[in-house]
């Protein structure tokens, strides 16, 4: 459990025709769980019949599945979650991976992502999401020196790549640079990912910038 | 609670090659989810790092009104789900409710629906969703038999008006059938819903048997 609260306001006064004659337990489900993304009003209440409907059974196994994400903290040297009983992410403990390629992410649903490639067996930084001010958090900024001191301490000072995996937007480019910055002395190289046409995107539709890097990038 | 399981396989072997980095507890998170309607996978894997991210207070108010659902039964005249504190559901408590016209319907979020045009101020009876097999289960039947007595015990015999608000597709037809048969005594009409062009459908792409309908009823 971390600090970030759930944002989007209550939509239940959508429905403000029903709110006499939905019992008080749906209610607030629909209230709460309608917060959550992609799950707005309507997937909330259909939802909160399902499961109200559901047999003990079903709906116990979904409640320990619910509860399991207590039992969740942070790798102490990835930052990405962990099972609790565990002293490092799966990732930072697997002996398989090049431990001198790190890249630098927003959060663990872009390491899947790069996971689902099967191209990147090395380690990763999670960095935290990048808000929309230009200029990292404190607590990202304390992710990044943690990393230093790991490269000065646990590879002599030098590791072979930083792949700063951002997304390739103003935020992202900003974020980067600074990263170039202050860890040009402590990898071999660092890398962004190669902007282009997406597989199965269309030159025609493609917006300046993405087409000019991808003429650039030709190969 | 009631009896009715989950019934989509777990679709998690969409993504094998996360299976190995996903912490335990997510990854038992996703495989619960993903069967909820609705939510496959991919809404379940990005729900599971959402939640296990928020502020402790904020997941707390969301497992309150998860466990919520647990304190709902049945309303004892229409099978609606009722919170368990009170007698009877908010609709058949309710004072101001023609009780001598009933809408016989599969589920509460068609209720929901029904309400939300705020034209219809009477009483329901849940009758629990069609299967695909074209009779009616046994629970249906009691329920329905319990209306009958209702009828004969509550109104002396006769109500106003069964409105018969089960889908317009073959299972709702045949169900319609059995309920006009059954309680063509007990009621002095028994209507279904009108059929014809949804309001914003279009003419040209309405299929035959609406078409029909709308030129039966039109007016």
């Amino acid at each position: 459990m971390q600090k970030k609260s759930a944002s989007a306001p209550s939509t239940l006064n959508t429905q403000p025709k029903n709110n006499l004659v939905v019992p008080e337990p749906i209610k607030k489900f629909i209230e709460a769980f309608s917060r959550l993304p992609s799950i707005g009003p309507r997937l909330a209440t259909r939802l909160a019949f399902y499961l109200a409907h559901l047999d003990r059974t079903t709906f116990a196994e979904l409640t320990k599945a619910w509860a399991g994400l207590t039992h969740l903290d942070r790798c102490e040297q990835c930052f990405s979650l962990k099972d609790i009983k565990l002293k490092l992410c799966n990732i930072c403990s697997d002996p398989q991976r090049n431990k001198t390629i790190i890249a630098i992410i927003e959060k663990e649903t872009d390491m899947l992502s790069i996971e689902r490639t099967g191209q990147f067996k090395c380690n990763y930084l999670i960095l935290g999401e990048l808000g929309d001010r230009g200029s990292l958090e404190s607590n990202q900024k304390l992710r990044l020196e943690h990393l230093k001191k790991r490269i000065l301490k646990d590879f002599g000072g030098k590791i072979k790549e930083i792949v700063v995996a951002l997304n390739p937007n103003t935020f992202g480019d900003f974020a980067a640079e600074i990263i170039k910055q202050e860890f040009k002395s402590l990898a071999e190289k660092i890398t962004r990912l190669g902007r282009g046409i997406p597989t199965g995107g269309e030159i025609e539709f493609a917006d300046e910038e993405t087409l000019g890097s991808a003429l650039e990038r030709r190969n």
